[in-house]
C-alpha cells in the first residue's frame, strides 16, 4: 500500500537527466556573471587576447547549436544563420569567422537579442533532452559543451576585470568578494616531498575529460618538494623591492625582453604603492597574506629563480595534487580574489589562482584529438604556451580535477595566475 | 488702441538671446541624432580615427562645461570633475587624457548618464544665458561651440557609419534617406573659368569663422576652370574598371604605397560588384549620377590625373563659390547620401559631398591662433594634411560657409568626400 | 696672315663638348668622395631613408645608362641587364626594383666591380659625345643626369654621416673640414622686408632647371622680413635648455608626436652635453656661431613659435634670394659642417645649411612632369613633403640657383636643415 | 744506446698541448670558412636573427679574450676595449652591448682588423698554453670556447647562406659541395622501435658537454618507433602538391598563423618550380633523395600530421641515438648540401640534417647553469624554443654527439633543418 512511496525516491536520474540539470545550472551561472553589467560593459572589448561578455554569451550558446543541436536534434531550427560566422572562435573547419581582434565592434546583434538567442538554444536542448534518448556520443558534445562554457565564464570575469582596469573612473563589478581577511598565521611556508620513480599522471576514467588531459601513462620523476602554498603578496613585493624587474641575471631572456618593451615592474593590477591594486571590487589593499595574482609565466620563473627555487612540472603537481580533495576558494563562494587558506600542510593546491608550471603544453605520448571540428578544441595550441594547474577563485569547483592542464602563452597576466615553488631534493 | 501692439512684435533679439535659441536648436539636434542606436552603438569605437557616438555627446558637452560655464558662469559646478580627462579630445594645455585608441572602452559612464550630464551643462548655458548679460568674449566661446558641435555631429554620423560598415550584418543606421533617385539629365558636365588676378580670400567679416580661415588675404591666380559639378559614381567606376588602381603612373608616390598596403582597388563603401555601395541605410544600389563619395585625397588626385585634369587649389575654389548661393543637399533635409544636382551651370559646390582640394592646410599669412587652450583648435593641424570645402549631405548648412576649411589626412576615406575637377586655362 | 691666328681661340665650344667636361667633372667627384671609405663602408645602409654609398655610385651610373646611352647611343651594350633591377630607384614605368630597405645587402656587385661598371657607362658617354651631334634632347637628359648626380653626392655624404655616427666607434669619415672656427661679432641678426605685390616666382630661363621649378608664375606675397641669417647653435641650444623639447603648446600636433614616439631632445646629431656633435669629422666641439644643422620641419617651426617668428614661404625665400650672388659654403671648398657668415646684412642664403620652409610641396600651377620615364622624376613626390631652400655645405655650387626646390617629409633629420626665420610686418 | 728513442714516441700530451692542437685547428677553420668571401659580403647582416661573418669571426675572438685571457692570462693586453661592447652577443653580466639588429652597421672595424684581433688573441692563447699550466677550470673555458666557435662556423654558413639568397643574382658561396647525386635505392623508409620503460639520457661523463645536456637522468618512455631516415625532398613535395600549406587542419594555431603572415608555400630555399632551390653553391636542381633542409618546426609538425606520424620526442631520439655511431655528413667533408644515406637500417641521425623533436627546450631535472657570466650561455634561452637534435652537413663532426641539445624557435627556416617522423607503437 502506502509503503510503495519510497519507491519514489529511488528515481535514479539517466544521464540525460542529470545533463538537464546540470545545463539548467551551467547555462543561469552565465547569466548571474552578467547581471551587474550594462550592455555597454557587455559589448567591450579591451584588448585582442579579450572578448566582450556579450561574446561569450554568444559564442557558448553558438557552441550548443552548432556542435549539439544541428547535428543531433531533428527539427531544430537555427536561430539566425549569420550568427554562425559571429560567433565561431577559431574552428577553421566551420568557415570564414568574424576576426578576434573586432569582437568589440559588434553592435548588433545587442545583448537583448543574444540574451534571445540564448533563451531559443536552450530551450532547444530541453526539448532535445526530453525527447527519444539522444546517443551517448551527443551527450558527450553536450557535455563538452557545459565545461566549455565554465572556461568561458572565468574568461568573462578576467576579459571584465580587464576593460574596467582600463576605465580612470576604476569602477567595481561587483562589490564584494573582495574585502580581504588577514588571517594571522597563515604565512608558514615549507616544502613538502612528492611521490618520486614511475608515477601516473593524466586522465583515464569514465568520468569528463579534456582530450588534451589524456592518455594515462607513465613519467619518471626524480626527489623533488613543492612549496605547501602559493607565494603570497608580501612575498613578491619583497622581489620587487629587491630590483627583481631591474636585474636581467633573473630573467629568461624572453621575459627580460618584455619586461623591457611592456615597462614591466609590479604585477598587472598593483599600483605604483605596491599597497593597493584593481580588483573586481575595484581599487582595494593589497591583503599581503594573499597569493600573488596576475603574474605572467616570466614573472613566476624570475620569482623562483630570486628565491633559490624553480617552477614544479605538471607530472611533479599532479602526483602531489592527485592525493588531496578538492579544497580551496572557487567562483561560486562568491569571493572574487584569492585568500589565504587556512592551515599548515600542502593546501590551496585547488582554486584561488591558477599556478604556473614549468612545462610547457604538449601533447601527452598517444594524444589523438577529438574528430570533427571539436578536434580543434585543444590540440592545435600544443605550441608556445605553458602548463598552468589547479583553477582560480574565478574557477567552478565543478569544472576542476588535478588532471586538468589549463595553458597560456608565458607573457599573458591577465588571468588569475599565480605561483608556488618547487625545489629537487 | 490697439496701435500699440505692433511694438510687441519689434523686440529685436539681443546676442544672447539667439545664442540660446541657437544652443537648444544645435544641442538637440545631437540627441536626435542618437535616436536610431542602441547604448551599445554608441559605445563602440571602429577605429583610432574615430570616436563613440557617446564620447561625441560628452566631448561637445564638456567643450561648453570647460570653456563657457566654469571660467565665466558664476556658480556653475562642474557634473564630474573627472570627466575632464576622460572628454578632452586634444588640448594639451588641459591636461591628462584618456589616450584616443581607448575611447571604446570607455563603458562607464553609460549613455544614460551622458544625458543626464548633457542635460546638466545645458541648464547650466540657459542659466547662464538668462543671467546678467556675458560679456562678448564668453559669447563668442559660446558660438564657437555650436559650431564645435556640428562639426561633431557630422563626425558622428561618419563615425557610426564606419561602425556598422564593419559588422557583417551590415545593419542600416536608418533605413530612409538613401534611396537612390536616378534623374535624367542631370550627367552633363562642362568647365567654367573662374576670377583670376589678384582675388582676396578668408574670412574678414563680423560673421563667425574659424581663426584657421583668417585673415583675408590676396592671392594672384592665373587663368583656370572648375568643373560645374562633382565627379558622380558612373564617372568613377569607369576609372576603377579602366584598371585605375593598378597603374601606379597615375598615383603620388605615397598614394600608390598606401593602395599597396591597404589593397585598395575602389572606394570605401563600395562592394565587389561595383554596384552596391554600404550607407546609412544599409547596403544599397549605387545611384550612377550621385557624386561619387568616400575617396580620399589620393584617390581624387589619381582620378583627376586620369582623367587629364587636376583638383582645386583652395584659392580657385572660393574664388567661384564666393559668387554661388549655399544651396544643396544639408543634414537637415534627412538625406543619407549625395545626389545628383539638377542644372546645368555651376553647380552642388555646398553640401552634398566635401571637395578635395590640391591645396595643403596651412596658415593664411598672418594668422594668429586665439589664445588660450582654444588655441589648440585648429592651428597645431597644420602639417600632412589637405584641404576640403563645401561641405556635405551630412553637413549642417548653418555650419557651411565658402570660406570653410576642412582638413583630413590625404589617405582618410571615411568622410564624406569627392571630387571636383579643374584645369589650367 | 698672322692675324687670323685669334680665330683659334675663338672656339667655342658647342654643347656637346661642354656637357663631356661638365660629365668628367662631376662623374670623377663621386669617387673622390669615396677616397676616403673602405668597401665595407661603402656596401652598408643604415636606415631604409638612406643607400649605400656604392648604391649612389651604381645607381647614377644606371640613369646615364637607361636615359642616355641605351635609346640613344647605337651600338652601346648594357654592361649587365641585371643591373635595370638593381639600381633603379623609384622608376616603376621601367620594372621591378630590387627593394628599397635592402640595398645594404647588395655584397655582390662588389665596389670594385661597381667601379668598372662606372667606368664602362664613362666610356660610353665619352664615345657617344665624341661622334654625330646627338639630338638637343637627349643632350637634356644627359645633363638632367648630371644634376641627379650631383643629388646623389650629396646624399652619399649625409648617408655615410648617418651610418658612421651609429658605430660605437664615432669614425670620422675625413678629419679635415669640420673644425668650427668661430669668428666673433658674426652673430648679430636683424631682418630684412623682402618683395611685396605681384612677384615672379619659378625657372623661366633656357638654363638648366629641375620641372618642379617651373613655370614661372606670379604670386602674391603680403609684407614680411626675413632674418638675415641663419639660427645659430647657441640660440638652438637655448631652445632647447627653456625645455623647447618638452613644452606640447610649441609644436605641430604630428611634430609632438614624432617628439614622443622618437624620444627627440636635441638635434640629431648632438650629445647629451649639449656642448659635442657628431661630423664627418668625428665628435667635434659644437660651434656656437654656426648655423644649426640637422633638424626637422617639426623642430624649425617649433623654434620658430618659441622665437614669435615663423618659418618663410618658399615664396618668400626666393623673391629674396633671388636679387643675391650665389656666395655660400659649398662642398666643393672642402668644408663639411655649416660655418657661420661673415658680414651684416642678409647672408648665407646659399650653402651652409638647407633653409626650410613654411611651403608645402606642391605643383606650381601649370606644372607638367616630363613625358616617359623621367616624368616620375620629381611629380610623384608631390605630397606629404615641405620646400627646403638654398643648398647646403655638402650642396655644389654648380647645382645650386634660387628657384631650387628640395623637399623632404617633415620629420627628416639626417640632411643638412637648418632654419631661417621670417615674419609678416 | 740508441734503443732509448722508442721513448720519444710515448710522449703523451698533455691536456694543453692537446687543447693547443685543437685550439689551431679549430680557430683555422673559421678562416677557411670565408676565403670565397669578400670584406662586403663579410660585413652584411640580412636579418636580425643572423649576424655578418665578420661579426662571427670577431665575437668568438672576444669569447676566448672575454672569458680565458684577461681573467687567467697574467700579462695579457687586450686589443682594444671598445671590441667589448661591440662584440658581446648577450652577456647581460659584461654590460652594455651593440644592439643585435645593427651588427651590419659596423663597418669599422673593418675586415682586416679582425684578422689582426684574431691574431693577437690566437698568439695570446698560445702564449698562455706553453706557460705554465692553466687551472682546471680555465682549460675548460678555453674548451668551451672551442664549441662555442664550432656552433658559430655553422651558423656563419647558415648566415652567409641567408644573406646570398637575398641576391637577385642568386651568387654561389662556393661552387663545388652542392652537386645532388642521386642515389638509386635509397628511398626506402620503415619504422624501427626504439628502447622502452625506464631510459636514462643526458650528459654524465667527463668528456665535454654543454650544461644543459646534464645531469644524467631518467625518463619513462612509452612504446615508439623511429622512421629509418630523414622525410626526404620527393616526399616533402608530396605534401606541397596535396596542399599542405593551404590545410588549417594541418597546422598548430601558431603555425597556421605564420603561414599566413609570411606567406609560406613551400620549404625556404625553394623556388615556386618545386625543382629548384638556393644553396651556398647557387640555385641547383633539388636532389629528391636528399633530406629536406630549411623547414621549420611548424612545417615539420604539419608534414608530421599529414602522414599520420608525430615527431619524436627529445628521449626518443637519444634513446635510440645512443645506440649508433657518429655516421654521417659533416662539413669537414666539404659537402655543403645533405645528401641521401646508403643502406637500409636506421641511419643519418647525425650530420645531413638538424631533427626537430617534438620537445620544448627546457632544463633537465637538476640542471644549474655555470657560475658567472657564462651561465648565460644556454640557460636564459629555456622558453618558446624547441629542441633539434644530431647536427648538420653544416656542423663539424667533432662537436657534435647524442646528447646535443640544439634549439630554434618553432618557426626559424634558415638553419639546417630537417624532419624524422616518429610513430607510438
Amino acid at each position: 500500500m502506502p509503503l510503495a512511496q519510497p519507491d519514489s525516491f529511488e528515481h535514479r536520474p539517466n544521464r540525460a537527466e542529470d545533463l538537464l540539470v546540470r545545463t539548467r545550472r551551467v547555462r543561469s551561472f552565465s547569466l548571474q556573471l552578467i547581471e551587474p553589467l550594462s550592455a555597454e560593459d557587455c559589448a567591450a572589448q579591451s584588448m585582442p587576447d579579450a572578448s566582450p561578455a556579450k561574446w561569450h554569451l554568444a559564442h557558448t550558446t553558438w557552441f550548443f547549436e552548432t556542435f549539439v543541436l544541428l547535428p543531433h536534434s531533428t527539427g531544430y531550427r537555427a536561430y539566425n544563420e549569420a550568427f554562425g560566422r559571429l560567433f565561431n572562435s577559431y574552428y577553421e573547419a566551420l568557415g570564414a569567422r568574424h576576426p578576434r581582434p573586432r569582437r568589440g565592434l559588434l553592435t548588433r546583434p545587442g545583448l537583448d537579442e543574444v540574451l534571445i538567442y540564448r533563451a531559443h538554444v536552450d530551450r532547444g536542448l530541453e526539448d532535445w533532452l526530453a525527447g527519444p534518448a539522444p546517443a551517448a556520443a551527443a551527450l558527450d558534445l553536450l557535455e563538452l559543451g557545459l565545461h566549455h562554457e565554465r572556461q568561458h565564464q572565468e574568461l568573462l570575469l578576467t576579459d571584465i576585470k580587464h576593460l574596467l582596469s582600463l576605465n580612470p573612473l576604476k569602477p567595481a563589478y561587483r562589490a564584494s568578494g573582495t574585502h580581504p581577511v588577514v588571517i594571522a598565521g597563515h604565512t608558514h611556508q615549507t616544502y613538502s616531498a612528492g611521490p618520486t620513480g614511475r608515477c601516473d599522471i593524466g586522465h583515464g576514467g569514465a568520468d569528463f575529460g579534456f582530450d588534451n588531459e589524456a592518455p594515462r601513462h607513465s613519467r619518471w620523476l626524480q626527489p623533488y618538494a613543492l612549496a605547501t602554498r602559493p607565494v603570497n603578496n608580501a612575498e613578491f613585493r619583497a622581489f620587487v623591492e629587491d630590483g627583481g624587474y631591474s636585474r636581467a641575471e633573473l630573467w629568461l631572456s624572453d621575459g627580460w625582453s618584455t619586461v623591457q618593451e611592456q615597462a614591466w615592474c609590479r604585477p598587472c593590477y598593483w599600483d605604483e604603492s605596491l599597497q593597493a591594486e584593481f580588483t573586481l571590487g575595484g581599487m582595494q589593499a593589497i591583503d599581503p597574506t594573499a597569493p600573488v595574482c596576475h603574474v605572467s609565466y616570466y614573472e613566476a620563473d624570475a620569482y623562483a629563480r630570486w628565491s633559490g627555487a624553480r617552477l614544479p612540472t605538471e607530472e611533479e603537481w599532479e602526483a602531489v595534487a592527485a592525493g588531496h580533495p578538492l579544497a580551496g576558494h572557487f567562483v561560486e563562494s562568491g569571493l572574487q580574489q584569492p585568500r589565504a587558506a587556512a592551515g599548515d600542510g600542502m593546501r590551496a593546491l585547488f582554486g584561488d589562482v591558477w599556478e604556473w608550471t614549468g612545462s610547457a603544453y604538449l601533447p601527452y605520448p598517444g594524444f589523438a584529438p577529438a574528430a570533427g571540428a571539436v578536434g580543434e578544441y585543444n590540440g592545435k595550441f600544443m605550441a608556445n604556451q605553458m602548463v598552468l594547474r589547479g583553477g582560480s577563485c574565478l574557477s567552478h569547483s565543478d569544472h576542476i580535477r588535478p588532471t586538468y592542464r589549463n595553458f597560456f602563452y608565458p607573457d599573458a597576466r591577465w588571468q588569475m595566475s599565480g605561483i608556488r615553488l618547487a625545489r629537487g631534493v
